[in-house]
């Protein structure tokens, strides 16, 4: 996000607050005007929401809940790395949704957060409940409809035990696959699961899905006003903290979206 | 298949042609009506085409391109166990769309068939070219788009390195890890992949798709007409033949649908 000094480009003014995916590590640049997104901020509404409710992190948690989750009122939505920049969102979207929310994190501080500060149902810290099947078996009697998938492996395998007929896995990331050569990744041995319980699962990749940006924001927007969906960041500033705010990301310590605020 | 002797639903009359997916095995029976439907032949085609092209695998065939796999003149189609009474309606199916199609059969014999008869562009002996990944960068220079599976586990593990950008993934069966326990089936290692190319796999079972069996005959009866699609089925008959017709089906030596001919 970036606020625009001088445009060649009659569509930006100076002043304009704007959004680009590909951003640089910057205090200054020039940008491409195509790439850039301008957004006028609505009133009550932070700028920093719009790199986390309103920017990336939530039009993926949009996109995996509802374009590919389909999640309804009622439906049993599963949320892993539950406290992750989307997946904190996704959870508080499919609870506005009306859906039973449960997410797994890796800390107790973070179970906590979920159930008291994001109205989770419930969480649990899967360091501590390590049999996946038994703590789906506890956490969902009554089965998953729809689960937003952040790490891949035996979660999803496990996932896939718990399934109901007609399920939908949106695939989002597979944080305990990516630092392995894929033939040592965990394989996953009961995708049979899907055919009799007629499940789909869908990769994504969220820029696909951009052209839906302005549904997206219209919708967020509102429950952001209303209060139901809360944005959670941690915000590090000057440019100096780049490579704090980098490294915060891989131990896991940080909650919600990490922002690098480079000029007051 | 079975021709109406006597009625008490007004739908139907004596000697009508009905259907049912729950026929019991038996020259004569009484069944309820609401689990008949009515055929009306069509000029020109044969009576075991209703249990082939125009039946349980014909559906099974088209949900598997048409609806799950949104085959499109141009894609690349791949389907394994491509000689079996679905594999082999598939394929022409997917030619009849405008696709590239290869199959994967255990036997010479079937590769030949799916090449000379069934209008399959190439395919390929799995029990020869044991070496998947090798045979996927062989026959699908362009990647596959469109993957019809019969088979799962190590096949599917395959083709999941040889998936285009959006590829759907149509999961109609896994032959190859039905007679395991779950824990020690092949596990597919490579579900990463369809992240990044935002693949979408959907598991189904032909009995929820009923409903759209109207439109699904409409269509196939143009083609078999047209003899687009022919059908490959092997009758039994007599009765007496039922055992002999159904361990047929395991030892993987017919080619088609096998059809038990109760009476002439």
């Amino acid at each position: 996000m970036g606020k625009v000094i001088q445009s060649k480009d009659t569509k930006f003014s100076e002043g304009d607050i704007v959004l680009s995916r590909i951003c640089p590590v910057s205090e200054f640049g020039v940008m491409p005007s195509n790439l850039l997104q301008k957004i006028t901020p609505a009133i009550g509404i932070a700028l920093p929401d719009y790199l986390s409710c309103l920017g990336m992190p939530g039009i993926t948690a949009w996109v995996g809940i509802e374009k590919i989750g389909n999640a309804k009122a009622g439906s049993n939505v599963y949320i892993s790395a539950a406290a992750g920049g989307v997946g904190i969102i996704a959870g508080q979207l499919a609870k506005v949704k009306g859906c039973r929310v449960v997410g797994s994190v890796g800390s107790d501080d973070k179970v906590k957060l979920l159930k008291e500060e994001c109205g989770y149902d419930d969480a649990f810290n899967y360091r501590v409940e390590t049999d996946y099947d038994a703590a789906l078996t506890k956490y969902f009697p009554n089965g998953i409809d729809v689960y937003f998938d952040n790490v891949g492996g035996k979660m999803l395998e496990a996932v896939l035990n718990h399934v109901n007929h007609g399920a939908r896995i949106a695939l989002c990331g597979m944080i305990s696959e990516y630092n392995k050569v894929w033939t040592e990744r965990e394989g996953v041995r009961n995708l049979l699961n899907m055919v009799g319980k007629e499940v789909m699962m869908k990769g994504f990749m969220v820029g696909s899905y951009y052209n839906h940006f302005e549904e997206f924001i219209k919708e967020m927007e509102v429950y952001l006003k209303e209060g139901k969906i809360k944005s959670k960041h941690k915000i590090y500033n000057g440019i100096e903290s780049f490579l704090e705010s980098l490294a915060s990301l891989f131990s896991s310590s940080n909650v919600g979206k990490v922002i690098l605020q480079v000029t007051p």
